[in-house]
C-alpha cells in the first residue's frame, strides 16, 4: 500500500496491518519515508488512537528495529521498574537494590529529567565517579556480577522510538497515550527482561494530572506487556506532592541512602517497599505479596541492600565513600529557609511547582542540552497533613548562584498552601492493574 | 509562538490569530519550516477544522504569498466561474464566451483533469494550436483585446498555495474543506476578478459526493469571497450523471461548439445559461436575473458567444478551422457501440465509472504526469430518465488503444442502471448560496 494510503486509512480510523504500519515505522527509520508523512502519520494517530492490536504491533516494530539486551544466560529472573517521572521520586535507587539483594536481576536503563521532573541518570551522577555509559557488554557483565546495573539509553537500542520521538516532540504529538506507551514499552522490552513493574504517576507533578489518563496509559502499556508475553503490574501512585523530602539530585541520592539505611521519609520507604515487593512477586509468580513484602522489609533493615547499592557504586565506577561522608557530594554554598505565612496544615504542596523551582535554581534541565548543578535543590521540611505553627520552615532552597532565587522563592511559596483544617489523608497507591 | 506550540493550539481545536497563520504558512512557503511541522499542522486542521476568521487569514496568505493579477485598468466588471469538476463539464467554453460577448471580462485560469475528471485546459489543448500557456502580461493584453482568455496557473501566483497542497496530496490531508476552499479561492482571487460564481457538483462524479458536505464548501466559500470584498455566489448542481454527452477532450470541445452553435444537449445548454445570466448579475449587480437570462439567451441565438469564442482560439494561436470542421480535431480510429442489455428506463448513470472509463481508454490521467490522448472518450447516448429498447445503444466508446477496452466497457457497463420505472426527474441545480 501507499504510504498516503496507510496514512488516509488511518486518518479515517481504520485498523492497520502489522504490514502496513512496519511501511511507515521502519520506512521513516531508515528515511525512506519523507519525515513530512511520518508526521502526519503522528497526527493522525493523536486524533484516531491505536487498537491494542497496533499498539502491540508498533511496540515490536520499535524493539525489532535494533538490538535486544540478551540476557538469557544469567540464571536469576529479570525484573525492571519503570516510573513515569515526578518530583523527588528517587525509588529506583531503592528498589534496585532491594531486588537485587533478594537475587534477582535488574537491568535498569533509565532517563534524564526534564522540566520539573527528575531523572535517575542525574541522581546517579551526583555520585562523583559514577559512570552510567556503559556499553552493553559492560552493562551484562556488571549484572553478572553485582545483580543491578543502572545506565543510560544506549545507541544500538530501539533507534525507530528515537527517530519517532524527535518528530514528535517537534510537532506536538508527544501527549497521545498509546505513542507515550510503546515508547516506554519498547525500551524496557528491549532490555530483555522477563518482567516490569510500570509505577505510573498521578497529580500535578505528573505527566498524566489525571487519574482517568493515567489509567488508560497503565492499561495501554499492560496490553503491550501480556501481546509480548511478558509479565507486567502498573500501580497509579500519588505525585501530587513530592515524593519524600529531598528534591535535587545529591540531595535525592542522600535521601535514598538515609532509606537503605532504615531512616528514610515513611512515604518514600513505603512506596519502595511496595515497589519491590511488587518486583519480587513479578519475579517469582509463585509466592505471595506478604513473603515479597517481608523478604524486601528484611534487605532493608538486615544493611543488605544498601551493601547491593555500594556494590553497583563501586561497580560503576563510583565514590562509595559517600554512603558514609556525604560530605563528599557535590554541596551548595548557600541555603534559604522559607518560612510559612501563618499556622495551620499543609493541605497541598503542588509538586510541578517545588520540581520547577528546582529547575530555576539549576538542578533540573529547561532543555534536553541545560547543564544542571547536582548540588542544588530544595528539601520539603512540612508534608501534606503536617501542622506548621507561626516561623515554621516550609522548606530549605540549596542554591549556588542567587541569579534565580527570587523566582525559586515564589514558585515555593505558592506551592505551599496552607490551612486550618487538616487534610483528608490521601493514598500512595491508587490502583493496581495487571 | 513557536511552531511547535502553533500546532499544539490547533490541535486542540483553538483558534489561531492571523499571526500565527502567517508563521506557519509564510515558513512553510519559504522553507523555514520543516515541511514534517506543516504536514502535521495540516492533519491538525483536518480533524480541527478552520474558523471562517482563519480561513479567511489562510486565504489572503496564499493570495499575498505571490503577484496578484492586476486588471484594474480594464475598464468593465471581471467575472468568473469555477466549477469543482466532474464528468462532461465543459461548461467554461460555453459561459466565458457569453460573458465577454455581453461586453464583461472573463479572466479564466483552470486546471487539468485527474482521474475520473476532466479539466478545462486539457480540452482547450484538443484545439491544434490553442496555447494555454500564456505569460501574465499576454493575458492581459489577450483580456484587452477579446474580453476573455483562459490559460494554466502560473508560477507567479499563489506559491504558498502550491507548497501546502503538494503537501496535503502527500499527507492525506486533501478532504479537508476549509482547506480545499482556501485553495481555490486564492487561486480566483490572484486573477484579480470583481465577482465570482462558483459551479460546487454533487453526486457520484464529483469530489462532494453528498450535498451536505457540498454545502458546507459552498458555504466556506462564500464566506471567504464576503471578507475579502467580492461578490460571490455559489450553486449546487448536479453531477450524479455526465453533463451533456460527451465525456473526453475532443469530444466536449465539439459538443460545446454544438451548444454555442445552438444544437447543445438540453441539460448542458440549461446549465449553461443558468451559470452565464448568473455571472452576469455578478458583474452588474444593478440588474435582475430575466434581464440577465434574455441577454445570454441572445448571445447564444444570434452567434455572438461563438463569435467570441472563434476570437478567444484565435488570439491563443488555436486553429479556428475546427468551428465548423470537426475533423480537424484529433479523431480517434476506432469506436464500440455499447448495447443496452435490457429495455426499459435509465435510471442511473454512474459519472465516475463513465469518467473512470474514458481516463482508462487513455482521455484522462491517472496520476498528474500521465499522457492524455485527446481524441478518444465516450459518447453517451442515453441520459437518465430515456426508455431504451432492446438493442439500443446507451453510448459509443471511441478508441485508440485497444488493450484495455475491455476494462472500459467494463465500467460503462456497470454505471448504466435501466428499470422498468421511469426515475423520478432529478433537478439540475439543487441550491444557491450566497
Amino acid at each position: 500500500m501507499r504510504i498516503v494510503d496507510i496514512i488516509r486509512k488511518k486518518r479515517d480510523g481504520v485498523e492497520l496491518t502489522r504490514e502496513e504500519l512496519a511501511q511507515i515505522i521502519e520506512g521513516a527509520t531508515r528515511g525512506e519515508v519523507p519525515d513530512y508523512q511520518a508526521a502526519a502519520f503522528l497526527m493522525a494517530v493523536y486524533f484516531q488512537p491505536l487498537t491494542e492490536g497496533e499498539l502491540a504491533d508498533l511496540t515490536e516494530l520499535y524493539v525489532r528495529s535494533g538490538a535486544i539486551i540478551d540476557l538469557s544466560d544469567l540464571p536469576a529472573a529479570k525484573v525492571d521498574k519503570h516510573s513515569t517521572g515526578g518530583v523527588g521520586d528517587k525509588t529506583s535507587l531503592i528498589v534496585a537494590p532491594i531486588v537485587a539483594a533478594c537475587g534477582f536481576i535488574v537491568p535498569m536503563i533509565s532517563g534524564r529529567g526534564l522540566g520539573h521532573t527528575g531523572g535517575t541518570l542525574d541522581k546517579l551522577e551526583a555520585i562523583p565517579g559514577f559512570n552510567t555509559r556503559l556499553s552493553v557488554e559492560q552493562f551484562k557483565e556488571t549484572l553478572r556480577r553485582t545483580g543491578a546495573a543502572m545506565i543510560g539509553q544506549t545507541e544500538e537500542l530501539v533507534p525507530a522510538d528515537r527517530k519517532i520521538y524527535a518528530l514528535r516532540d517537534a510537532t506536538s504529538t508527544v501527549e497521545s497515550i498509546p505513542l507515550i506507551a510503546a515508547s516506554i514499552m519498547s525500551k524496557k522490552l528491549a532490555e530483555g527482561v522477563d518482567a516490569l513493574l510500570l509505577d505510573v504517576k498521578v497529580g500535578s507533578g505528573a505527566f498524566m494530572k489525571k487519574q482517568t489518563e493515567a489509567r488508560r496509559l497503565a492499561q495501554a502499556m499492560a496490553a503491550i506487556g501480556r501481546r509480548m508475553g511478558k509479565r507486567v503490574v502498573a500501580l497509579l501512585t500519588d505525585m501530587d506532592q513530592p515524593l519524600g523530602n529531598a528534591v535535587g539530585n545529591a540531595l535525592e541520592v542522600m535521601e535514598a541512602l538515609e532509606t537503605l539505611k532504615g531512616k528514610g521519609p515513611t512515604d518514600l520507604t513505603e512506596l519502595s517497599l511496595e515497589l519491590a515487593s511488587r518486583m519480587l512477586v513479578l519475579a517469582d509468580p509463585n509466592r505471595g505479596m506478604e513473603g515479597a513484602r517481608e523478604q524486601a522489609q528484611a534487605a532493608l533493615l538486615d544493611g543488605s541492600a544498601l551493601h547491593k547499592f555500594r556494590e553497583i557504586i563501586e561497580a560503576q565506577g563510583g565514590d562509595t565513600g559517600v554512603i558514609d561522608s556525604y560530605e563528599r557530594f557535590p554541596t551548595a554554598s548557600d541555603f534559604r529557609a522559607i518560612p510559612t505565612a501563618r499556622a495551620g496544615y499543609v493541605t497541598r504542596i503542588d509538586a510541578e511547582a517545588v520540581g520547577l523551582a528546582a529547575m530555576v535554581l539549576g538542578g533540573g534541565r529547561e532543555r534536553l542540552d541545560s547543564p544542571i548543578d547536582a548540588a542544588v535543590g530544595i528539601v520539603v521540611e512540612r508534608k501534606v497533613g503536617e501542622a506548621v505553627q507561626d516561623g515554621d520552615t516550609l522548606c530549605t532552597l540549596y542554591y549556588n548562584d542567587a541569579g534565580r532565587l527570587d523566582e525559586a522563592i515564589e514558585r515555593v511559596e505558592e506551592a505551599f498552601v496552607i490551612s486550618r483544617a487538616a487534610p483528608e489523608p490521601r493514598p500512595l497507591i491508587y490502583e493496581i492493574i495487571q
